[in-house]
């Protein structure tokens, strides 16, 4: 999407200079800088030091990498070792086992010296399918905040929230719970978007980083505002992304997600969540019971990462000496408080009905 | 309440040296300073730049004030000049102009040279109801936490979640929401709280501060993280202090409360408010459509303090560069959601019927 009026992606390949650019995401929101990824070490690098972040993105960036590893050795050997330094970098990433799998499978299977070429090919494949993935995301939930708008006074902005980010650099282009509100402002509906800062890493920051970029108007809001926002009539639609959904629908997202299900519920405004089929985990059905949550560390919620008065950036604690912190990552919103998930196929119920029906491709056993 | 192993108020008298002193709560909870005042102009600064705050010890702190002046000048128009310094102070602050016009009319109609005297007991007086009521609402809370701990196999703590603080630095003990912690750690109840961290302010800080100094076991959690730990049965009950309660029992406390009602409500939990019956507004029944609620500075949204590195105390800006915030500081929890409203005169339901029952001598009309 936009930033400063031109078009980025996360990651792309630029042509005249024969090399993968990528935005640098460790400075954002507070610094937008772009870099290049040479050797096969920037981009172990790039991913291991989260330069990027973001499942779809990691695995676009996985590929790459191995593309240009086999610019400098195409041989088996090569390739292995591409794989196994890449593979290293974030070992329990699912995006990027399944990213590199496919890429070395298909390039085991062809001659040394058309390696190169053609995993260069494969990686933008990987990306432009991710771009595919979210685009479609988007179409379907432009019909509901096109349905909103209707309702509306002509001008009046659809109000969606959001928690956490779900966006765009998480992604190779458009995000997930952003792409439909990229597609309405293109489609010259206006709305507005309040971004839940998202504690304990505030990557509410970022979605409004990002969304101010590309002049869709919003406002961030502490975490807890919300609620009261939608008891008076502020907000038409909640959309956030997930990390993973279960057969039955029950959504897993980030620490805080569920709270605000339950508030659009208590205030009949529709919760939607936006996600690309693969984060569906068909073996789960019961979220709440059947989702180990990740514990993260304490320093997370003690200390908290902003810019400084001196312009640089820097980080203060918020709690007193000796107090421990607990710092769950993910809560489950049970499927009766999503009013419909939002996926590449189309727009399903919240039930194991209507998502097996959705993709009865997908199904385990 | 305790502050490594010594008992402290948050405003007494030093009989020996003849002097009021305060904690000078601007530090808390990063450092524990105690001051004196000693002139009037002492007074209405600790006051004004909010060295002292919460309701009822603001009020304290003008009787106060205002006995330290009659020291040296108890003539009426010493007297009159003490009420104008002290009410500026706080323009707003319902308690400060309810405590003023009481000592004011008192020593009115006393002869100057007793006014001194009669003023210090007045003050004193002010200090120890404050005490009084706080301590009758936990000891009705009490008797909440042990029906709960008599469910439990012993030794197991109750677990109870808080948000914001309503503790005892903003009272002159006790605190109210935390009243009840004191007095089950008192009984030898084991309890455990969970310390909403309550953006944008961070007064959990506060309340994880005082009950780490007094040894109650505690931990600080984002204010995203309470929906998750209820939903795992991590939580026995919810106790919240509250701003203003209506005449049918809804409560206005700190923006996120209802998220915290919302959820304790989805999973069973019973939520109780602690309260002071002078927060009680009998002219307000509906609180959400009848509450105006505050919008406060953006920037306690968008800049954070705590303790620098370095070990000083300083602020990060935490949102993007052009990006606005919003900062509803209160939010409305309805009467549906509260489990019981505990007073100093016992523990009511949020019904009109109930609070009327309870408290027939405050009605109005």
């Amino acid at each position: 999407m936009k930033v400063n009026g031109v078009h980025y992606r996360s990651i792309w390949y630029d042509n005249e200079l024969a090399k993968v650019r990528i935005i640098d995401q460790r400075w954002l929101p507070h610094d937008f800088r772009i870099v290049e990824l040479e050797t096969l070490n920037d981009f172990a690098v790039s991913i291991r030091d989260m330069w990027v972040r973001g499942a779809p993105l990691i695995g676009a960036t996985a590929a790459y990498g191995i593309a240009i590893s086999m610019e400098n050795d195409a041989s088996d050997d090569g390739l292995q070792n591409a794989y196994d330094v890449l593979m290293k970098t974030r070992p329990t990433a699912v995006n990027l086992r399944w990213s590199l799998d496919r890429v070395k499978m298909e390039l085991s299977e062809i001659p040394y010296e058309k390696r190169a070429e053609e995993a260069l090919k494969l990686a933008h494949y990987v990306a432009e399918e991710d771009v595919g993935i979210n685009k479609r995301i988007g179409e379907f939930g432009l019909e509901i905040v096109k349905n909103i708008a209707a309702t509306k006074p002509s001008g009046e902005p659809v109000r969606l929230l959001t928690h956490c980010n779900a966006g765009w650099p998480a992604t190779v282009d458009w995000g997930t719970a952003t792409s439909p509100m990229y597609h309405a402002h293109e489609a010259g509906i206006p709305i507005h978007v309040w971004v839940d800062e998202t504690r304990p890493r505030n990557q509410g920051a970022m979605t409004a980083w990002e969304l101010e970029s590309h002049g869709i108007s919003n406002t961030y809001i502490t975490d807890n505002a919300g609620g009261h926002l939608m008891q008076h009539g502020m907000v038409d639609m909640v959309i956030v992304g997930t990390d993973r959904t279960t057969a039955q629908g029950d959504v897993c997202n980030k620490i805080g997600t569920y709270l605000k299900a339950l508030a659009a519920h208590d205030n009949n405004i529709p919760f939607y969540v936006a996600l690309p089929s693969p984060t569906i985990d068909w073996r789960i059905t019961d979220g709440v019971n059947g989702i180990p949550i990740e514990e993260r560390s304490e320093r997370e919620v003690t200390h908290i990462q902003g810019r400084t008065t001196g312009d640089g950036i820097g980080e203060v604690k918020v709690t007193p000496e000796g107090v421990p912190s607990s710092n769950p990552a993910f809560d489950v919103t049970p499927n009766r408080l999503v009013t419909g998930l939002i996926t590449e196929r189309g727009i399903s119920a919240a039930s194991q009905e209507a998502l097996a029906e959705m993709f009865p491709d997908m199904l385990e056993g």
